[in-house]
């Protein structure tokens, strides 16, 4: 009980201590902005508004655990280089946003919505949502590039930073990867689970879990047998995590999720809850389903009669087993890992934390 | 003479090796993205449509002779580094045609068209121009971090390459700023000839030849002094090479620039030239500039109306002379500052070629 108390103080020390990152990183980058011009305020401004705002810090906190579980000392650097992570994630989102055309993004307006009611604000010439999708395009470039320097000048030394690289490239062209196949289902309208499944591995759950680990594991030089275990909990574990989201973004309170309810619902996205409920529909409720799913305009009711689908096929409770399962698999590869002490305590607990029910 | 056709072929043969270097690279994605899915071979094939179809290689050759003039050995290593650079201009390029929803880009169907084309050629769901952004966003992402991966296995040192990263970081955040600008300067329809330049310096010129050339002493170890002669060359040289674009974007011949005669007019594109014909319009031409730039639909006439605008107020012959009084600029620090030859001859002829009279 102390042990997991001391870990959660941890786990909660180590969020503080990347927001001060981000925020001392995003500060140091006004004056470089400042002398292009002060028209690019607003630019740092939305960028430190979306990265500032909290969120879990998951990646950089799988990261610097990754770092520990390697025997590297709890120093300055390795939280500087975690934090990097979220700029990495902020690009993403800003992006899946403009995609997906979303409006919202934790309970306020996605960066292209922001942009563009600045221009309408200042009645400025041309089209206003021509102008928050540049802008976005552009923010969420920035935040690309500044995820680079931030890791680059961490304070590490060269050699360890080139190591971290290679795991770094390696997971960021599979989550470009992902991205991609998860507009390409949406185009094709894929009903496969299977496929679903292989998204979910490639968008979201190996650069949530996998690709922090490891890149921390390489960081700190760590052996290849460690790097091996941390996959072995982190591509079951990051998946447990997506497929939460997944029941998250259909079944969750707006209050915690910070979307409206049944969002995922309403932008149509081919989820493996989705995909599930689909394979075991029977025709009535196929056809409701393909109906009112990516119905932008769907209401309450709507979402209703495709939650109560996905209930009633079963499908929901097979995504929590699935949940269950991918979770023990995770937990039992890190038990029989070469994880160091207090690290693979930590990572016990951010397996519970990351995957349980939050309804 | 002799010195002089030696370095043409040396920047010839540069060019094939630059594209052999992007050639090798890209092929050894293809298992990478196979790996994750098949359905990825489409995203690598624009790509590769994209950065092998040739283009003038400019930064990568400002980017190898940045070094050469530092005293670096022609190695495999640098050209590698030196062509990563094409990459991170695919990224800039292909964003750039999303936000100024440009449907070609040398002369073949922009990125987002061609995906958009091949959402409607199967048949897919939903919006074809939205599948055709959402490619066209991840392809720019993918480039973008691609082009960090060829850096960093070029397979230079950990220290060399972690000096290069301050510069080629730096150097991106500049380009993303100077694009923002870009954007915010249609917006708000600015006609200061000032606000234009400086749009051009960052978005244009420091990362065309400032940038590389910075990049490629940085990863040889210049001395500081070396890195201050690269700026007093490169940034008048990288504006005078975007003001000639931009006299090309109005009066160019579509055979050499790959797009429609007066495609810039049509964009409205906010260029010192035509902030230079605004500036010292009568009347008359200011409200006919007012009422044709940015027309999506101007016809010949019309261009054939703004250009007589642009050379009866004297904004081409300023905008020439401009060109001219910043190439020599270029030239003489070039001549005081300690750079190696066979390096400084070659530069000397790239700033002639960069920025000549091509109508």
């Amino acid at each position: 009980v102390t042990e997991s108390v001391g870990s959660v103080l941890d786990v909660e020390d180590l969020r503080e201590r990347v927001q001060k990152a981000l925020e001392m990183f995003l500060d140091g980058q006004m004056p470089v902005l400042d002398a292009v011009s002060e028209d690019l305020a607003p630019v740092l401004q939305a960028g430190k508004d979306f990265l500032l705002d909290g969120g879990k810090r998951l990646r950089p906190a799988f990261a610097y655990w990754g770092w520990r579980g390697a025997g590297g000392e709890d120093t300055k650097q390795i939280v500087v280089a975690a934090a990097a992570l979220e700029l990495l994630h902020a690009c993403a989102l800003i992006h899946d946003d403009v995609m997906d055309a979303s409006d919202t993004r934790r309970g306020r307006p996605s960066v292209h919505r922001r942009f563009e009611s600045t221009h309408g604000r200042q009645g400025w010439h041309g089209d206003p949502a021509g102008f928050g999708l540049s802008a976005a395009i552009l923010l969420g470039d920035m935040c690309l590039v500044w995820a680079d320097q931030m890791l680059n000048t961490c304070g590490l030394p060269a050699e360890a930073l080139l190591r971290g690289q290679a795991v770094y490239d390696r997971m960021r062209v599979e989550l470009m990867a992902g991205q991609y196949l998860d507009v390409l289902e949406q185009a094709m309208g894929s009903q496969s689970v299977e496929r679903s499944l292989r998204v979910a591995r490639f968008k979201s759950a190996k650069y949530t879990v996998d690709g922090p680990l490891r890149l921390g594991a390489a960081l700190a030089g760590g052996p290849g047998e460690l790097l091996a275990t941390y996959s072995a909990y982190g591509v079951p574990l990051g998946e447990a995590f997506q497929l939460r989201d997944d029941v998250l973004g259909v079944f969750g309170d707006p209050g915690t999720t910070g979307k409206p309810a049944g969002d995922d619902l309403r932008e149509g996205k081919r989820t493996v809850l989705v995909a599930t409920a689909l394979d075991r529909a029977g025709e009535q409720q196929a056809a409701l389903v393909r109906r009112l799913l990516g119905d932008r305009q769907l209401d309450d009711d709507g979402v209703a009669q495709l939650r109560a689908v996905i209930v009633d096929t079963g499908a929901l409770d097979h995504v929590e087993t699935l949940i269950a399962d991918s979770t023990t698999e995770a937990l039992c590869a890190l038990e029989v890992g070469p994880v160091a002490e207090p690290a693979r305590s930590v990572l016990r607990e951010l397996a519970s934390a990351a995957t349980s029910r939050r309804l």
